[in-house]
């Protein structure tokens, strides 16, 4: 029989879904009795996570339901099969860009301002006359967003969920450029190297690429500065991928808008200047994280012991890389 | 030689797209010379817009870049061939409801005020103590948002607009429930008289119809009672569709959301109880009106320009039926 071991804590819905055949052991946070089990399910970033490791016995898989797995790496015997959860966070993640996105370009924060003071007309920033023109409409028709079609779209980070991201903007008629590690043909990838050469012809930049070594800082001065003007820049990754001090400067200096998910530093500051720079939304690193998030994660795990009792190839392998 | 008719103040670069061979005749707003065209552009409905065709002389073809043509009806003379907008406010139109929708699940006006304060942390709102465990990302993560993914949306007005919004929500996983005042197969459009067996089905509604006798007042009260609790009402056709007081009432309760681009009375006066409604976002009847909407309504125009010129039949002809 499988032991599929969980924190104690994991509410008994979300295991429902687990097979039947297998035995579930709900692993103690304290003590230091060791547990049987053969594959490991750990739901987010437990800072115990690796004290636990030291009291189990047996395991051959560890999965984990986050998408990057970089501090379970240094302390995992590379004997256990290690699994991330590269999928889960897709619809989440996706939706939440799409939503980011066509706020900012349909000036929704904006709009929630003026809500809040009574003000049906808002500020019109008409360059051609006539959009505003008298009539029946006298007055209401105002010109504060865009639309998203034509627009063109850079993907930092081509994975699953820039692939999630491109399928739901698709419809919308955008053009799509695409950057990631590794090159590919159809769809057509760049290479992170000619990330510069492809900045100044996005009018959205899409940031989803894990956090490394390579991409700490990866949009900095020099980077913003080949932004389009009015371009958007939105952070669906994590903070220190964008230098915050240049990100700040540009959207001070109206250079370019942003949407961020995630800031740096994490939680950010009640008195830190971003949260009051213009043309910026910021939501608190909960992108991911929605009410169906954990079932779907529980779903994906409970497809891995299957595959796994049935002696068939896991998902989600984690390379040597890291991801 | 076709002469084409527009407003005097209409801007040069506009009229760019029609075809070199048209005479294209500006209409002053005063005076009362008669003034010989063949086919009128009007952009929006101007008060002054019957008054202006006394003045006009061998009018073939009248073409509206508005959908709605309920106001040139009643004395356009039946002998003229009038076209109506339909399918130039496809994009924006939609591309708002999407941002509405969107905006509404993940939470945007909310984080918005968060933002404002300086808030990282949202207000948690976690049935499952799970999903705001402690761990690396302890009071961080916390559910506010939604996923728009499996919901039900239900489009009351399935008509070119409805079928954008369709496209662009497909990627994301919805099931659709349609109705229109015509049913059709393939995709199922149930007839609007089946309304209310709908409503209790989706956790979405859109209401996109057009101002009519039939459509006046077509969510009251008994309708609001049979959404969903918790669900989301968009009005993006015209506030009359809805009741404003049965609105209110079930924002109040909390029945229901809603995200109004348009109201009733519009403009909302600045101490209407709607504005600060719990869980409603309002925006001012901006939804159709983005800066490319008027060149895609002119490149539409000078496509039924050329079909004129070369005996073509021409698009969006309105039927007796106005509509």
């Amino acid at each position: 029989m499988v032991r599929i071991g969980v924190d104690e804590k994991i509410a008994p819905e979300l295991l429902s879904v687990l097979p039947a055949e297998a035995e579930i052991v709900r692993i103690p946070r304290e003590g230091d009795q060791t547990i049987d089990i053969d594959f490991w399910i750990i739901p987010f970033a437990r800072k115990d996570a690796k004290a636990t490791f030291q009291r189990l016995r047996g395991v051959k898989v560890v999965q984990s339901l986050m998408a990057g797995v970089d501090w379970l790496i240094p302390w995992l015997p590379k004997e256990i099969t290690l699994c991330d959860g590269r999928g889960i966070h897709d619809i989440s993640t996706s939706e939440w860009v799409l939503a980011a996105v066509l706020s900012c370009v349909k000036r929704i924060p904006t709009y929630t301002r003026l809500q809040e003071r009574g003000d049906w007309r808002g500020q019109a920033s008409v360059k051609d006359d006539f959009i505003s023109e008298q009539g029946a409409n006298a007055g209401f028709y105002r010109v504060l967003g865009d639309d998203l079609a034509d627009k063109t779209v850079l993907i930092v980070g081509y994975g699953s969920i820039g692939a999630a991201i491109e399928a739901r903007m698709t419809p919308f008629g955008v053009n799509f450029l695409r950057v990631a590690r590794t090159p590919k043909q159809s769809p057509q990838v760049f290479p992170v190297g000619q990330l510069n050469e492809l900045l100044p012809k996005a009018d959205i930049v899409v940031l989803i690429v894990p956090l490394t070594d390579d991409t700490r800082g990866l949009i900095g001065e020099k980077e913003i500065a080949l932004m389009k003007p009015g371009s958007l820049l939105v952070n669906a990754a994590r903070g220190p991928v964008v230098e915050t001090d240049a990100l700040l400067a540009a959207l001070e200096s109206g250079h370019i808008h942003a949407a961020l998910d995630v800031t740096d530093p994490e939680p950010l500051p009640q008195d830190h200047p971003l949260w009051t720079a213009p043309n910026c939304l910021i939501t608190p690193h909960v992108a991911g994280s929605t009410p169906q998030f954990i079932y779907r994660g529980f779903r994906f795990a409970a497809t891995q012991v299957r595959r796994m009792m049935a002696g068939e190839p896991l998902d989600n392998i984690v390379s040597e890389h890291g991801y």
